[in-house]
C-alpha cells in the first residue's frame, strides 16, 4: 500500500528517524528507503520500548544506524547534521509506564525533543520536524469525535510530557523558524508492532494470545469505542506532514476509517482467526485511574489541508496484521 | 500588613518554602515564622536567581535552611520528611533566561517539581502544596481581563515549563490525593526583590537606577499595561491557598487593585522620587518576540472563592518598596 501522490521528493534527501525501528519508525523507514532517501536512525533498541531489529532486517544495509538513546547529547551531534527532515518518533508510549516512572517519561519524551530543537538554534538548522504526539492529552472526551480545538486535560504523565513538547515544537517555529508539524495520534497497529506483552496497545498482546491460542482480554464492559488506525496509513500522514507547506505550524488528529467498541474488535479478531476466544475482565486499578473512556478522532482537519485518507478498514487491517505475525511470531516473542 | 483573618493556624506546622530566600519566599518565610510555624528552607541563593541572604537577615536564626538545589534528590529526601505545607517558589523567573537555557527552565521549573511530587507518591506522604505559576502562560491575550478560562498559549520556554508543572500537580491531586494549589502570579514587586539587573521584573532594575540617580528605561511606547502585585498581597493569597479546603485542586489568577501603563508606571516613580527620570527605548529583539503586550488579570475566582484581597495601591507599594532600598539599597547591589 503504497502513497499515491507524494508530496515532496525525497529521493537522495536527509531523513533523521528516531525510534525507527519500532512500529511507525519501521513503517516509515521502508517507505523512506524506497523513495530514495537517505535514512539514519536513532534508536535504543530498549527492551520495554517498540523498537525490534527484525523489523528493518530487509533494509538494515541501507541504513545509518546509530545504536543509542534519544537523549544523549553527544549523539544528537553526530546524527543532525545535514538532516532535511526529521522524524520524531522514538517515544515512551506506554500511559501506565509513564505513571511509575514520571522522570523517565520526561526525559525521554520531552527532554529529548527540546535538545534536537536546541542543536538546531546552536547551529542555525532549519530541518523539517514532525513529531508524533497523542491523542491522550485530550482527557476523558467532552464530545465525539474530538477535533483539535477540543479542551486540553492530560489524564496521565504522558499526555502531559507531549503536551509540553508540542509547545516546544510550535515555540521554536514560531520564534526561530524551525519548522514543524504535530500529528495527535490514536491507537496505531500493524504488521511491526510490539506484541509481547500489554505495555502499548492492547492489540498487540491479543495478537500475541490469538496467534498463541490463548484467551485475550478486554477491559471493562467491552462497550469502550477506540479508532485504531493502521500503520501505513500513519506513515502516509507522517510524509504528508513533512512536505506539504500548509503542514507547517499546525497540529492534526489522526482518526481511523470506522470506530469500535473493543468487543467488536474483539469479534473482529474471532472472525479472523478460528478458535479465537476472549474475556472480559475488569481494568486493573492502575489503567483504569487513567482511561479516557470512548474516543473518536475528528480528523477532517487533515483530510481537509492536506488531503489525507484513512484506507485502511479494521478487517483488512487486522487480516494484514495477523499474517504477518503468524509468519514471523517468534521474532516478536523471542528475546531478542 | 499582616494578614487580619489566618485561615489555618500555623502554630507549630512544618512548613517548607523552596526559594525562600527570594522576593515572595522571604516575606513568607517572616510570616510563617511570626505565626509560629517550622520552617525549612531549601535555596541555592544562585547569583542570577531572586534569593538574598540579607532577606531573610532577621529570622535567619528561627529557621532551618537547606542550601542546596531543588534539582537535588539527596536534599529533596532530607527536606521532605514531615512537612505539612509546601510552597514551591524556587523558580527560574527570567522569560529571556528561559529562552537562552531552555534545559535549564525545564529542570528547574518542571523537573524539579516532578522530584517533590514522587518523593510524596513514594513516601505516601500527602502535604499540602502551593505552586506559583505565572500569567506568561496565556500568552498575548485574548480578551481583558484575562481569566482563568482564557486559552493557554505559552510565548516563552518558562511558560511552557510552568504550564506542565501545573499538569503535574493537578494529575498528583487527582490521582494519588496529594493537595495542591496553583496560583498564577502576575508581575511582583517588594521589599527584597531583585534589583541586580533586569532579569527579573523591571521594577527591580527601575527601582537601582532611580535611587543610584540614573534614568530608567521603558520598553516601547509605554503605552503597554500590567497590573503589579504588592508582594504582601501574594503572601496573603499564599497563605489563604494553603488553608482554604475549596482552594484545593483549583488554580487561581492572582492580580492587582489597578492596571497602569508602563508609562504610569514610570510617573509614579517621578512623583516618589524627587529628580527621578526615564527614557523610551525600542524593545531589544529578545524581549520583544515574546512579549504578551497588555495584561489585566482577572482575579475575580480567588476574590470570591477565597476572600482574598489585594489591598494595596502601587503607590503604596511602590513607596513601601523605595524606602526600603533606600535603606538597604547596597545590600542588593554589591556581590552577596
Amino acid at each position: 500500500m503504497a502513497i499515491s501522490h507524494p508530496p515532496v521528493s525525497l529521493r537522495d534527501r536527509q531523513v533523521l528517524v528516531t525510534g525507527g525501528f519500532g512500529l511507525i519508525g519501521s513503517n516509515l523507514v521502508h517507505r523512506l528507503v524506497q523513495a530514495g532517501a537517505k535514512v539514519t536512525i536513532v534508536d535504543n533498541l530498549a527492551p520495554e520500548c517498540g523498537g525490534n531489529e527484525f523489523n528493518l532486517a530487509l533494509v538494515r544495509d541501507q541504513v545509518r544506524f546509530i545504536r543509542c538513546d534519544v537523549r544523549d547529547r553527544a549523539v544528537i551531534g553526530a546524527a543532525m547534521p545535514g538532516q532535511e527532515l526529521i522524524f520524531c518518533l522514538a517515544a515512551q508510549t506506554g500511559h501506565v509506564a509513564s505513571m511509575q516512572d514520571p522522570l523517565n517519561d520526561l526525559a525521554i519524551n520531552l527532554e529529548s525533543q527540546v535538545l534536537l530543537l536546541e542543536w538546531c538554534r546552536a547551529n542555525q538548522a532549519q530541518p523539517r520536524f514532525v513529531y508524533t504526539s497523542t491523542r491522550q492529552l485530550y482527557g476523558p472526551p467532552q464530545y465525539l469525535p474530538v477535533d483539535e480545538k477540543h479542551p486540553i486535560n492530560p489524564p496521565d504523565v504522558n499526555g502531559i510530557n507531549k503536551l509540553a513538547a508540542e509547545y516546544y515544537y510550535h515555540l521554536y517555529w514560531k520564534i526561530y523558524g524551525i519548522p514543524s508539524t504535530v500529528l495527535r495520534l490514536t491507537n496505531t497497529y500493524g504488521p511491526g508492532m510490539r506484541i509481547r506483552d500489554a505495555r502499548q496497545t492492547f492489540v498487540g498482546i491479543s495478537v500475541r494470545r490469538v496467534l498463541e491460542g490463548q484467551p485475550f482480554q478486554i477491559f471493562g464492559t467491552g462497550e469502550q469505542k477506540r479508532d485504531l488506525a493502521f500503520v501505513d496509513d500513519v506513515v502516509d500522514a507522517l510524509l504528508l506532514a513533512a512536505g506539504h507547506p500548509a503542514a507547517v505550524g499546525e497540529l492534526f488528529n489522526l482518526g481511523a476509517p470506522e470506530a469500535v467498541s473493543l468487543r467488536a474488535l474483539a469479534d473482529e479478531f474471532v472472525a479472523l482467526v478460528p478458535g479465537a476466544r476472549y474475556d472480559l475482565v475488569p481494568f486493573p486499578d492502575e489503567r483504569k485511574v487513567i482511561d479516557i473512556g470512548d474516543y473518536v478522532a475528528d480528523d477532517s482537519k487533515i483530510r481537509r489541508v492536506l488531503g489525507w485518507e484513512s484506507r485502511t478498514t479494521l478487517r483488512a487491517g487486522l487480516a494484514a496484521t495477523l499474517a504477518f505475525y503468524r509468519q514471523h511470531l517468534h521474532r516478536y516473542t523471542e528475546p531478542s
